[in-house]
């Protein structure tokens, strides 16, 4: 058993309580580090395979050969989208729903022929079909036909493909693992915290992903990296950078793309995104965006912290995101859904964790309301004020 | 800002843990005692319309004429189901899907018609819409047609409607009242806490519904009402149940419908379902089986009483629950979906409050994996323990 120290007082947010044990990953904001399964970000994402990182998160061990083999063949085969599931995305698309809200349907879904599969074949076919979900949605919203899933092609590689109906090349997909690998976890976050209150019920899979995804959905968790590249594109020329970063700034307005909750350093995931932009930029992509964007973030920085020194504003997470996926041609309303695809594994990691714990969730909360209130007949009641 | 004493250390299930000031309810175990915005349940439960307790918890008032009579015409107004709903209805019932699975899928696609609706609206469509998804669904899965709702009758009388197609006595439309008033809020739950935290992120009203289903569909939050009913059934005949519970105590199995969490005397709201029943079953029902409850209850309390004193198992909500329900002519498989209909209304309550707070509910983990893991190239790599 472990010691219990609970507070009376409401803790708003429940800020600094520690609500889960987990060998998944830590973040130290100070130092700016972020630790997946044992593997500092810097030294796996840019290496690793994405279905080795899940499997990682998945089995606390990296997989053998043999292993990984087996892995890729189960994703490969649950590719394919149960009817129901296809029905809905046909559905939302006619109501241009957005793509997150296609998601979160789509994925209650998948329970339709969950019945005779085990947990681990659960778990896998939720991780196959999210980018299938993602892929074949938008191509409806663009009135595209939608494609078969290839068993040729890796997670990435097959995701890539099935957007733009092109074979990606090898520096497009290890571009993608690499950003797939960075934000597959990243401690208890809301949406991986709801993950593990559902589950902690004894709920199933399913339903404690779809209970992610409605948490993923709110502005309030994490950002949409869209508005920080439309901020570089705003721009257009390294050279008025600073005057236009200046003004927003006199504005008081937010500089997207910088600054956040725990970080008080350069967010060690926008390191490594970097390089993989870096990198995929070189071979083949736009490199005078690419110099805009490093002249943009060095801009921003100085700025920032000629202005606000003491609040550490660095790069986060969302600028090179939104650079890499533009580099792999995805428009901005995708940028969320495939990070989605990425945290899968992490919420699954977490869900087969919490099952590991016999206890619910269960908070308390303190009634701050009227006590003794005497009924009173419909016909004698006052109008009273609206009080919602 | 309100002060925060967080805790360091992991507190397990967040235990004691205050997470949430609400003037919805308020639970005191020790005393046995349940209030809702502000009546205690004994006060308010068998003489308010489900809707007056609905509108209270919205608005921390009761209605005046004018306004329940506008909130019942709102409800009545929102009944009809998308037809995307009815569609997975369909699908689900070929699968012979359980209902709770049903439901949470269903729900989900309530939000198809809710881009033009405001926050108030949309949660009456959510409320109006549970019974009528319930009902439809029951009657699928028996191989009925589903009935179309009908606008003369209140929101307890047109599900009772919808199941059985025949038109409710007032009794019986009060019974369920009473029913649903007495579960429509309990605290901090795990359903409830779930719809909280999915809002805190600023995500919308079905997803935040859907997440709470999700939690409500494990198998530890509460119970299912059915196995307490089982029992009595089985028992059969008054003069058999000493003998019966006594052996099945000397199994060490336990008495479904005795015993809480929290409670440490009779649940309060075991005392509102009783006199309901008891009102119900003299008027229209099964005395025979009443009578036999009554003594199975009896005994139960005194065979526990002599075996756990320190513990004391006193009646919970489940017994009383089965009873009214089965005399409302519902089939086991339907009470945690009643249940669901009810509290429908305090999650809705509970998202309202939440919308309030402007913090993100975001606790910390605690990290206790290994560091400083090594990459090892795929072919180097030794097969290690399965570790999940």
């Amino acid at each position: 058993m472990t010691s219990i120290t609970a507070s009376e007082h409401f803790i708003q947010g429940l800020a600094g309580v520690v609500a889960a044990q987990t060998n998944l990953s830590a973040v130290n904001g100070i130092e700016g580090e972020l630790i997946i399964a044992g593997f500092s970000v810097e030294e796996i994402a840019s290496q690793a395979a994405f279905e080795e990182v899940a499997y990682l998160l998945w089995n606390n061990t990296l997989p053998t050969t043999v292993q990984l083999d087996e892995f890729r063949q189960s994703l490969i085969a649950q590719r394919a989208l149960p009817g129901a599931t296809v029905d809905v995305l046909h559905a939302t698309a006619e109501l241009r729903f957005p793509v997150m809200d296609a998601l979160f349907l789509a994925a209650g879904t998948l329970n339709l022929d969950m019945a005779d599969k085990d947990s681990l074949q659960q778990a896998t076919a939720v991780l196959a079909r999210f980018p299938v979900i993602v892929a074949t949605y938008a191509r409806l919203l663009n009135d595209q036909t939608p494609l078969t899933p290839r068993s040729d092609l890796n997670h990435a590689g097959n995701y890539l493909y099935m957007l733009s109906g092109k074979t990606p090349d090898e520096e497009q997909v290890r571009a993608l693992e690499t950003y797939l690998n960075t934000v597959v976890d990243h401690s208890l976050n809301s949406s991986t915290f709801t993950a593990r209150v559902i589950t902690s019920t004894g709920s199933d899979l399913v339903s404690a992903v779809v209970g992610a995804i409605g948490a993923l959905k709110g502005p309030l968790h994490g950002g949409a990296p869209g508005p920080a590249l439309d901020m570089v594109f705003e721009i257009g020329d390294a050279g008025h950078a600073e005057t236009f970063m200046r003004q927003k700034l006199e504005r008081h307005e937010r500089l997207m793309g910088f600054g956040h909750r725990v970080y008080r350093t350069r967010d060690p995931r926008a390191e490594v995104l970097y390089a993989a932009a870096e990198q995929m930029y070189r071979r083949s992509g736009d490199m005078k965006l690419y110099m805009l964007a490093r002249e943009v973030e060095d801009t921003a920085v100085r700025l920032l912290a000629e202005r606000y020194l003491e609040r550490n504003l660095k790069t986060n997470v969302e600028f090179y995101t939104a650079l890499l996926l533009h580099g792999l041609g995805m428009s901005n309303d995708l940028f969320t859904h495939t990070f989605a695809i990425s945290r899968a594994a992490g919420w699954i990691a977490h869900i087969f964790e919490q099952r590991r714990q016999s206890r619910i969730i269960r908070p308390e909360s303190e009634y701050i309301g009227v006590r003794n209130r005497r009924w009173i007949p419909l016909e004698q009641r006052q109008p009273m004020e609206f009080a919602r």
